[in-house]
């Protein structure tokens, strides 16, 4: 196997490292800023890519990283709020084009979990469910060493399982999804609604407050905070149950912002995972674990994903 | 491939079957009561195997449906309800050993997904969600060409997921199961609760009610018949939604006794779905089917099963 470009398009950068073959160290990496509201995102892609590129040309493959709703069946980018001038696009075709190489795209939660099988903190396992609580929630799921993308490509939107269907309104702007009741800003809106109906807290009511700032308060004894996060890891345990019961994996692994508070989310978490889940047989030997590559999930996934479509 | 033995354990019925290679019709078929409840089931069983075994003793494997829980990895039966006399039962290896030649295990909605996809409704896809409704609700997912099992052989226990965590408790004993609402027993539970509500019905309130007749007073416009199974469509989409989230597949396809009534669940079901979806491309291409295999679906899974295996 050749030299991989992985490329990870983010919200905030664009970026691209280039791989040898066996070797999760790159040698050499470049990023610049997205700016995914201004026009030229594309063309500021394939200059960060030719920035790496190498001299003797050598490159088999580029892996890419995106935000989703995509196809990683054809390569295109679907109808995105994240990248405005990405309507229906052909973001895999064009590179492959321009390049002259195979291109290899996922969606950055399906990303981060094969990532986190090949290289991270699921090694070794063959069934792995992969998290990550953030501003949304994402999942991906590796069963029986392949990668679970479905028909159109969609597999594996867990944050958009419905755990209550009388729930919140999600970002998606349906009711009662997971995202609706853990992500950050779903424990934010949370906090906002108990105030308005006069919770008393020391954190105060206004537009900036974050899932940061909340994580803060519940740290320093704020009761609201810390039923805002209660409520948080006891939906997600809901909802961690039910995926046991479909993908049965031997390793959950937990990545993004919100998932770094610890107990103050996963002490209920753990409490509702184990009251919900309907066999004791699920909780055999299941290791639930910190995802172990931080911010390069998304660049070593979309390596990973080059390596086993190569 | 050579002759292959197909054996499926039903509540009333043990059946086997003899297939020869590229064949689903059996040259040889038997089968006897299972009386699960009285000793001597596993007898039964290799009785019943040994009056189909061909002369020439060219048998290369048997395949085998079974209630779970179980543990197609190793052939084990755990802890059932069924079969009172098999609690961590090596049922794979004792028939293994019993007949020399390999055995392969699974539970039956895994193998009725699997049936229907190699021989049924779901041929030629490469991503089928399989449900079948009646006493319990159980499912199986065909992903990419594979079977899903999980590291313990429990994925897709489908009627254990959880749609309101506030619902009714499920004949498991958890709360909020697709099974409490959308089996024929959760039917039957709601129409007699509701009663004792005082709701007012054609139907007599005893305890041999079932889903049946449930299905005939419907149809003879009993408005809480009607309501009961508009409920239990409704909570079918919204199950159904979550698993196109989760697997999206190309086809999903129903069997067991309470999917045969048509419109009376199915409007509903279409309705619900249609409003949980939260992207459109879900249902590009979906095929929607009613299983193609029937009684044989067991049979022709564990076929199925076997042929994949060796």
């Amino acid at each position: 196997m050749g030299t991989i470009i992985a490329v990870d398009i983010g919200g905030t950068h664009l970026r691209a490292a280039l791989y040898e073959p066996d070797n999760t160290k790159p040698i050499s990496h470049q990023r610049v800023e997205t700016r995914a509201n201004e026009p030229g995102v594309y063309d500021r892609l394939e200059a960060v890519i030719e920035s790496i590129w190498p001299k003797n040309n050598e490159v088999v493959a580029i892996g890419l990283a995106s935000p989703g709703p995509l196809d990683p069946h054809t390569g295109y980018i679907l109808k995105t709020p994240n990248i405005k001038e990405w309507q229906n696009f052909p973001l895999g075709p064009n590179l492959s084009k321009h390049f002259n190489v195979p291109t290899f795209l996922d969606n950055d939660a399906n990303l981060a979990a094969l990532g986190e099988w090949k290289f991270g903190a699921g090694s070794g396992h063959h069934d792995v469910l992969y998290l990550t609580i953030s501003t949304g929630v994402g999942g991906g799921v590796i069963a029986n060493d392949a990668l679970l993308q479905g028909y159109h490509g969609l597999a594996t939107e867990l944050g958009h399982v419905i755990v209550d269907p009388d729930g919140p309104i999600c970002s998606c702007g349906f009711a009662g999804h997971l995202e609706a009741f853990s992500s950050g800003p779903a424990i934010v809106k949370y906090v906002l609604e108990e105030m308005e109906f006069g919770a008393r807290s020391s954190m105060k009511r206004d537009a900036n407050l974050t899932a940061r700032v909340v994580a803060d308060a519940a740290i320093h004894g704020d009761a609201l905070a810390i039923s805002a996060y209660r409520r948080a890891g006891e939906y997600l345990g809901i909802a961690v149950a039910t995926f046991l019961h479909a993908f049965d994996p031997s390793i959950v692994i937990f990545g993004g912002g919100v998932s770094q508070v610890g107990p103050l989310l996963f002490d209920s978490f753990h409490a509702s995972l184990k009251k919900r889940v309907f066999h004791p047989r699920y909780l055999e030997n299941l290791k639930i674990e910190m995802a172990a590559l931080g911010d390069d999930a998304g660049l070593l996934g979309a390596l990973a994903l080059a390596e086993i479509s190569l």
